[in-house]
């Protein structure tokens, strides 16, 4: 055991499939990291089975580190302010007061929040966000989440801001796994466009390998559905935009690695609908798959201090 | 005059075509109010213009009253922290030091805001926003603007929140005062349905004789623009709900005196449309065409205390 030298955070994203976790500094630098698959016994017992992680972190960091905080963040309905996870349905959990098993589990005191809004404080401190009081950011992967920033205050409404992946673009569209039609989600994640694409010329492919085809410039099927992604994405985040006044429209998950190719047509298209009010800045996300992780070391060293 | 017995705030709903003022005590009781037209003089010198108005307050009322602040709230697009009208067409006003130039002119101190909010902030104290910690306000009139409350914050964006009704509902639709095609205005409002009926039937009616002929069931016309309104209603605050969170909608203005009429398809075609999230509930404004004044009120003591 090394004497301690540095104190830290430790910060753990928990996701449906992978856990990233690490030990976070005030400065937010990472001493240490680590993703790991998430453990099975996640749903029963989040804390016991975050253990070993945190033992693992430590035995990684080059120097002594005095842990002094627990930051978690997890997708699904979580009520930040009470500490309730109340439905992770990737995580198996219903009413769990994670903040009180982290902390019981831990020995250590513990923030927890949403992965999704936790990213957004985390590209506010050091990523696409730095200086902005209204912003929207949106991870676009398998789905379509958002967290919302207005007046530099993260909105939370009990849990349920941001579901923007579930507004309805096209009311006779296709089935959602939420029940309705025409989601976001259907049209635009970067799954929808796999499986659209798809569906029309019967290759298996994934949303990158769609965004390569655009770029190539010669394939009609990509270039029509990447369209009709694009088309109800600026559709749904103009309106989001007009309704809140955020300016700031800040891009994550795995979409956005198209880079140029998503964001040139989506600023084309949502600036032609803002004729009044602000016309948002459109930028991708700079911590990308660390934002949720970063994001709980803010959370961690916000609730410390 | 009368010796002062009780202390009051001197509110203003300053717009285009009239004056609402009053004297308000601070559980927001009205100890006089009186409406007048917006005096010719209020572009180039507000305090001066509304000086009489004060008089007038005083005059009217019963007892003595004590004024200890002044509020005042203006359509536009208003800078409620830094007191500034940066745009107000109707007024004649563009970066305007509203709040210094009252405070100055009526030797009192005072806050400003912006009308829709303020609203909000007296549907909450008084009216149908009352206990309710995440509303969307919408009064549908010859426009339609909107304000927003989340976690019990007033969301302001340098002024910019709430620009729903230029929302784009039908890029191809009519176009729109501010430039854009189809906005949500263009279709929804109360002028927005007049006008429409009148353009298919070539009768010239208000949007309340459209509700009336809605009502009566006969009028296939007037049944198809009030559900095309509808239904343009109910894409933009669902999805503004859905992005949000919030969970009350209190829709206020000239349109919602039609009642059930207006509410009962809107909250089908709204629910419809909330497949996963919480169903908001959609009251009337209680307060109607006092909510701006009142708020100014609230404003008033708000800054005062």
């Amino acid at each position: 055991m090394k004497a301690p030298t540095v104190t830290a955070v430790a910060a753990f994203d928990v996701g449906g499939t992978r856990v990233k976790a690490a030990l976070v500094d005030v400065g937010l630098q990472v001493i240490a990291s680590v993703t790991v698959p998430t453990p099975e016994g996640i749903a029963d017992d989040p804390a016991t089975a975050l253990k070993p992680v945190l033992e693992e972190l430590i035995d990684r960091a080059e120097e002594g580190v005095k842990v002094v905080h627990v930051g978690v963040v997890v997708p699904g309905l979580i009520d930040d302010e009470s500490g309730v996870a109340l439905l992770a349905v990737n995580l198996g959990w219903r009413d769990l007061p994670l903040r009180q098993q982290i902390t019981d589990g831990l020995g250590l005191p513990a923030a927890i929040g949403h992965d999704v809004r936790a990213g957004l404080l985390a590209e506010r401190r050091l990523g696409a966000a730095v200086g902005a009081q209204d912003v929207l950011f949106v991870p676009i992967g398998t789905g379509i989440a958002a967290a919302l920033m207005i007046d530099g205050h993260l909105l939370n409404a009990q849990g349920w801001t941001g579901e923007i992946g579930h507004a309805i673009v096209d009311p006779s569209g296709a089935l959602c796994s939420c029940g309705a039609r025409g989601c976001l989600e259907t049209i635009a994640s970067a799954s929808a466009i796999a499986r659209r694409y798809s569906a029309v010329t019967g290759r298996k492919v994934t949303a990158s390998d769609v965004a390569a085809l655009v770029d190539a410039g010669t394939d009609d099927a990509a270039r029509q559905v990447w369209a009709e992604a694009v088309d109800a994405l600026a559709t749904v985040l103009s309106t989001t935009i007009i309704a809140t006044g955020a300016d700031r429209i800040v891009i994550g998950g795995g979409l956005v690695l198209s880079g140029d190719t998503l964001l040139e047509p989506l600023r084309r298209a949502v600036g032609a609908r803002m004729t009044l009010g602000r016309r948002p800045e459109i930028v991708a996300s700079q911590l990308q798959d660390r934002a949720g992780c970063l994001g709980a070391a803010v959370l961690a060293w916000n609730s410390y201090s």
